[in-house]
């Protein structure tokens, strides 16, 4: 168990604030936690002598020994209890009381105090602004919800205090259970890291879900995420994912989240299986916790009706999962045990005039088969089929064969004993056959985050001095963008740039072109212009005969468009034959939740109009890098469409782990752009930079 | 009322074969027909005296005067029984008796005759392979469904018998309700068209919605529904939508689909709501059958609770509706009668601890803002809400201002009495936030479908004759490929292409070169030979002195490439300067189902790689074609993107225009392809053309 077990299960609770005033939050709180809790009340409060026949004492330091507090208390007198109960030595405490961050300036100094206090006396604080918490094993109900949860192997948390109350009544009259709930409200200590990692710990958690509405601090959560999911699965609803639900989720916390592309890209590295209805998050977290996880794609489908079975099969179209093939003794026993108007292929149609031995014996042989790993039944009511019967043959079934099993009931009165029985042994059962694909490919889908073996990112052999020298010449001309004149930064971390210097008279470039070949690329060198390009500031194909006017030409450019630009010089590069490459973008963008975010596409239309790109947040290894190269739906351009040369995508891989490393090593670097770093069947060149640098974290 | 008026509502039905044998179709049906149906029924049966208490007559013939007849006898009885009954002047039968089409050749040849017997007594057969009709007005249940449906204005037909059975039982304890139901069976005579047709026509049916595998007749089907879907909405599952889908439902019914893509396609032409699941079937079937249509996108969103309230918000970013903006009014109304901590910006919190009172004069103020077009109202259970009051209040206010409404209750068995009480009233209630606003967005989707004026095709001046001919000459050619010899039928039909000239020898190339400018582009011209590319069949740049050899050559790549291909020469072309231009392809395809599918996009890797294509089912109008240039993702290419100059789009629309006058005019052509179609500022200019025609067709 974790750090946060005794917070959980306590054995004396104190509630600071217990009232038995009528419609009270602190009456509430006090009858809930009379109601079940194997352990100790004791109620804290100076103007009454005893609070729902629990007798009061005036102060939390008469209360101890307690091994947790509920605070009740009116908002101004929180962060004095707060410091009274450290002082009383201890550290579980549950902030109901709202009127901090969410309420305005003089809330949040409330709050940051209270974080202060918290550090202080190392003191595991939930909330404020919180529900409160429920652990069903000892009974503990801390919350003023209505309705307490039925025992489970699901904890739950949720950013939505209102989020919660809904669930628990909700779930009151399903068989859905949980071990731990909490209520999270304005994290101002704990956060979804923290319970995620205390789940992780516990061995009575089968599932961990939840309702965030921002992640406290990215970074933080992928690591712990990541591990606890390789154990216990996690399943989410992040809100705010559309720009109308962040605008309305950060009028609802106050919390301005990151992009929701950093949060997709994080919970995906987090292992999270992320969910977006509520229908979506009981049915995932429900499967996850009944069945056993799948070995392999291959779905059976055992159907007593032709059309609905249709139906099932386009869910696993839709699916990441694939209709399996049987093996010819499955297909021989299917034969033996069907009619001849049935069909023995996937989806297996029993006909509708199967009995339960028919349909039990076509369930049998494909759970039996070895190139199935999970099964759906589905039935219609029909005159010969009991649907008790045939919950009492699948639960027997699947317990048997021991792989995933997800049931399809279509009917409504009729189905409902039925549906106990199965639920009662962890199967869930549907109306609508895409919900039982559905929750299946959840199953596999967190089969295959388990499966993720996460590789520590690779360390490149670079020039890190070198590279801050770069950044901090930045800061001598006090600039936070950088362009071409920090190619450097990429020759010191590995990542090849075309031959040529930046000069600063045109005899000096004259002499540098001389070097390059006939022909090289001329740009002008200015943090302060942009998009040079745009004035005439690049000059490609210049005859070495041509430099020194070409030179002259670019400076009075600069000059003419923006007369107090300051003029580095002039950048004199090697001329690639691009003819045969294809331009990649390699870009960087700093989230405030999970930091540095990779963003991998190809050059031009592909990026600025198709957004056809994909994102990692660094650092990342190869597999991720080499999955950002994947994922591009352009990625056939870069293996040899259309007739051309396959270029050297070991050298593209290559390149985004540096560039990983570098914004890694560098944190002062908010925005890196390497466009384009183009790409040959010989290797990469990265033809362009553009940065900007957070001077203070240099 | 429609043609099928007494098949639904007959006064007197005969059942042939009726019989009391225990767990017999022939009972179920007979016992089904006495429940409950208005009219008189007469049980057919030779071998007995009475059934259920009906006394039997032995033939058809006796049993007149009956408005409709239902046959179970069996299948090789079936002809016979049809005949009698035509003889005897029975128009309207349903045919529950399997054993046709579905069950191998035999059967396939009892269905043909089966529909000549109809065509020759103009008989309006339902099934064969049918689980019957429903209708409710005059308690006709002639379905051996173990359950019947209550009465309701949403008329249903599926494909799939288990599937209405299935619908029917779930029905039963929701407040689902149907006017007519029909399990279409083999659709061997009447088809989905026909009960659209029917329903459109019934002004007691409000909603049409269906399970289908396939569609009879596509072109046939569009023209009705579209002109249905004008009042009346139509709800469909088409299944059978994924490849493996597919494979399942050709399996099922023995139907060979079109594909997926013509079905997408043709059902959005037609005006068909189309769904996925079978939850989204009821959602949106619901909520058309109970709600009015908004008149515009804009929803609100009242809430007691912020995080579902993100969650709803969340939901209406992935939809077609937008978050409304309050008018200064509203606005103003809202501050005066919510606290201060609500938000009274949408989503409208009223907060936890919102009574009724405060949750009506949110709802009534949005409700009447006219920038307002629907509204969700969403609530969890909280000590100060209880959800009858709610419902009585969202009720009275839905039909006070006349807008559509969806509620989402987030809690069980506390929600149950007030989901009867709106869904009574026609609103629907919901424990998911985004299914509320799902719902709303189909009304959506139905008034923009309903909106849609349909403009006839433009019919353009063209030369049919001179394109007749150039299509016989692949006849005469005993060829069923055609390639840029066939350049004259683009011509013929208005469609610009490059000057030039097919020739035959090397002479006549040089002739035709000289007065085509500097350089041109020389093609081999073979049927034979598909990817003249690949074999350096193409030269594009041949300057005039060379164009003698290069036709040598071509040729004599051909001939070395493959002996025996004929060679009709060679094709000389203006050069064009494609620097400026975007390749562009226009193809079509021949659907079994919906005939010539017209395709866009841009060429290159954007067809072949990205698949970014939008189709159609010719013939199309102006709006349409231009809703295809519209619908590919790169179109910014064509306006002007990076730098380019925009292209000139109406020469394109055009161009997509008349290639569907053209493939509509000729049934023979079963491909076309022009690839590419290059767009410049200037206009288009069709550069190669390939084409497959079927020479009966002609």
């Amino acid at each position: 168990m974790g750090e946060l077990a005794t917070l959980f299960a306590p054995e004396r609770v104190a509630v600071i604030g217990a009232t038995d005033r009528e419609g009270s939050v602190g009456r509430a709180i006090t009858s809930n936690l009379l109601a079940d809790f194997a352990g100790d009340v004791v109620a804290v409060n100076p103007t009454k002598e005893s609070v729902l026949g629990l007798d009061c004492v005036d102060e939390v330091s008469e209360a101890v020994p307690v091994d947790a507090a509920v605070v009740v208390v009116p908002p101004d007198l929180v962060l004095d209890v707060l410091r009274d109960a450290g002082d009383a030595g201890i550290t579980n405490v549950v902030v109901i009381t709202a009127g901090f961050g969410e309420t305005g300036s003089e809330g949040a100094a409330r709050e940051r105090e209270l974080q202060e206090i918290a550090a202080e006396y190392d003191m595991n604080v939930v909330g404020p602004n919180s529900l409160g918490i429920i652990n069903t094993t000892t009974g503990l109900n801390a919350t003023f919800a209505p309705q307490n949860a039925t025992p489970g192997n699901m904890s739950f948390l949720s950013q939505s205090g209102a989020f919660v109350t809904a669930v628990l009544d909700w779930a009151a009259d399903r068989s859905v259970g949980f071990k731990d709930v909490v209520s999270l409200g304005n994290k101002a200590v704990l956060d979804e890291s923290d319970f995620v990692r205390e789940w992780g710990e516990d061995p009575d958690t089968d599932v961990i879900l939840g309702y965030i509405e921002d992640v406290t601090d990215g970074r933080e959560f992928i690591r712990t995420a990541r591990e606890v999911a390789q154990e216990t699965p996690i399943v989410l609803v992040k809100s705010g994912r559309t720009e109308a639900g962040a605008t309305a989720a950060a009028s609802h916390t106050g919390a301005l989240a990151g992009s929701e592309q950093a949060y997709e890209t994080g919970l995906a590295q987090a292992g999270v299986v992320r969910v977006t209805t509520v229908e979506e998050l009981f049915d995932f977290a429900g499967i996850l916790a009944g069945q056993p996880l799948p070995d392999d794609e291959n779905v059976a489908i055992v159907t007593n009706a032709g059309g609905p079975g249709v139906m099932a099969t386009d869910a696993v179209g839709d699916s990441d999962l694939s209709l399996a093939s049987f093996t010819d003794a499955t297909l021989d026993r299917l034969v033996e045990s069907l009619p001849e108007e049935a069909n023995v292929y996937n989806p297996v149609d029993v006909i509708g005039d199967a009995d339960i031995d028919r349909f039990e014996r076509g369930i049998d042989a494909v759970l039996a088969d070895e190139n199935v790993d999970s099964v759906v039944v589905l039935s219609c009511p029909t005159a010969t089929i009991d649907f008790d019967d045939l919950a009492d043959a699948t639960v027997r079934l699947q317990a048997e064969h021991g792989k995933p099993v997800a049931v399809t009931l279509m009917g409504g009165e009729s189905t409902r004993s039925a549906q106990d029985r199965l639920s009662e042994a962890g199967i869930p059962a549907y109306f609508d056959p895409a919900r039982a694909v559905e929750s299946l490919d959840a199953l596999w889908d967190y089969a295959e985050i388990r499966r993720r073996e996460f590789a520590e990112p690779t360390t490149f052999d670079v020039d890190r001095e070198r590279a801050r020298d770069v950044l901090e010449s930045a800061v001598r001309r006090d600039t936070n963008r950088l362009g071409v004149e920090a190619m450097e930064l990429l020759d010191a971390y590995g990542i090849p740039t075309p031959a040529g210097r930046i000069v600063e008279d045109p005899q000096e470039a004259r002499r540098v072109a001389e070097d390059l070949g006939e022909r090289v690329v001329m740009k002008l060198v200015s943090p302060d212009i942009l998009h040079k390009s745009d004035i005439g500031g690049v000059e490609v194909g210049v005859p070495v005969p041509a430099v020194k006017d070409t030179y002259e030409d670019l400076v009075a450019r600069a000059r003419n468009y923006q007369p107090d630009a300051e003029v580095l010089g002039v950048q004199v590069q090697e001329q690639l034959d691009v003819d045969d490459g294809v331009e990649t973008i390699v870009g960087v963008n700093r989230d405030p939740q999970f930091g540095p975010l990779l963003m991998f596409g190809l050059g031009g239309i592909f990026v600025e109009v198709l957004e056809d790109t994909s994102f990692r947040v660094a650092p990342i290894g190869e597999r991720d890098a080499r999955e950002m190269v994947d994922e591009i739906d352009a990625v056939p351009l870069l293996r040899g469409a259309r007739g051309r040369e396959p270029v050297d995508e070991g050298a593209v891989v290559e390149t985004i782990q540096r560039l990983s490393q570098l914004v890694t090593d560098f944190p002062a670097i908010l925005e890196l752009d390497v466009n384009p770093l183009v790409a040959t069947g010989e290797g990469v060149s990265a033809v362009d930079l553009r940065l900007t640098i957070d001077q203070e974290q240099l």
